[in-house]
């Protein structure tokens, strides 16, 4: 059955099962969520999705927001990119909850804050305050990765593909790979896995694809 | 086996899983971190849990960080408050996931810094982002439990339990309980399960047991 992301192509969050669906092969479609314009509270959307989050997974009966649970489901759906014994089952939870918690929580809404606010409305108090949590963060992730090619298991899991959900993009968010060369190796290994696309690629609505549409 | 869990009276996350531990009724004792002096960020904690966070629970040669995940565990070891089919284990994560993501996340930053920080280090702007991002998110739950008793399934779940960990506190974080009246309700039925204890006491280090311990 082929699945749909709702989705747009600058969340990170829906990178993350936009990406698990390429390299797992799994069929499915996006369909474009207008966020900057309000798309994600509009009656419609909240309907399918009380919690007014992108992404939104569809596939027959079932409709699942919250990136981490998509991720879960679908490597016991599609068998791959789950872990395989308990313990690594355990420590894929263990990073995907650290991500939402810690991780992709400060990164996104820095990035958000420093890029996409308009500039009268950015406050430097707080875009000051997720940088340095931002950086905290990156140093746990950094010392993870200097022992290990993968963040929870032999080869990659859905832990790795939720944490470099956000890393990929190119809007400044006070995120240099040169400063972390171990996050830099990972990030590189990942974008080496067959399949993998970047999410602009994956995601409808970058602003490349904008102009393409205005000047076909 | 008796489960250690490190642990402090103020720390919402650490009391979402003493309260599964007491609810449980699985055996358990805690040990106290001195988290306001730095001891999670003290080099033998750190060895412990690299990710320099409470709770930090152990149980013979597992550690495990992340509160989620260790409810989850509890939840399959003890059989007990884990849902029982492929949907509701599936809702309890997702909900697991936005309490880490959207809710504690919020409530607990917001309570931080408006309480336990020095006035001089306290910034406006920081706090009532939160404050704004946590009464969003209350706006979900609110709706969520106009229409049900719990969460995730027909009783009370790990889900629960992540969820209310910060709100039973008596630090003033804006959130009165009268004017959430689904959320008090809920409120209410957790703490009349059998078994139910205050935060303050089921995890040491709380300012009263701190003066007891000055003045025996």
């Amino acid at each position: 059955m082929t699945a749909t992301l709702y989705c747009f192509a600058q969340s990170g969050n829906a990178y993350k099962v936009a990406l698990m669906l390429e390299l797992s092969a799994h069929a499915w479609k996006p369909v474009f969520v207008d966020f900057f314009n309000g798309g994600h509270r509009a009656p419609d959307y909240l309907a399918l999705n009380p919690m007014g989050e992108v992404p939104l997974y569809v596939e027959g009966d079932l409709a699942l927001s919250q990136s981490g649970v998509i991720l879960t489901h679908l490597a016991e759906l599609t068998g791959k990119h789950g872990g395989t014994s308990a313990e690594e089952k355990r420590e894929i939870l263990r990073w995907l909850l650290w991500d939402n918690h810690k991780f992709s929580a400060n990164v996104s809404i820095h990035r958000f804050l420093a890029n996409f606010l308009p500039e009268h409305q950015r406050q430097p108090d707080v875009i000051a305050f997720h940088a340095a949590r931002q950086k905290q963060a990156m140093k746990v992730l950094e010392r993870h990765l200097a022992t290990r090619d993968w963040v929870a298991a032999a080869g990659p899991t859905i832990a790795d593909f939720s944490l470099c959900g956000y890393l990929y993009y190119p809007e400044p968010f006070g995120f240099d790979r040169a400063d972390w060369p171990h996050i830099n190796a990972w990030l590189d290994r990942i974008a080496a896995l067959p399949g993998w696309k970047h999410p602009h690629d994956l995601m409808p609505g970058s602003a490349a694809e904008r102009a393409e549409r205005r000047n076909p």
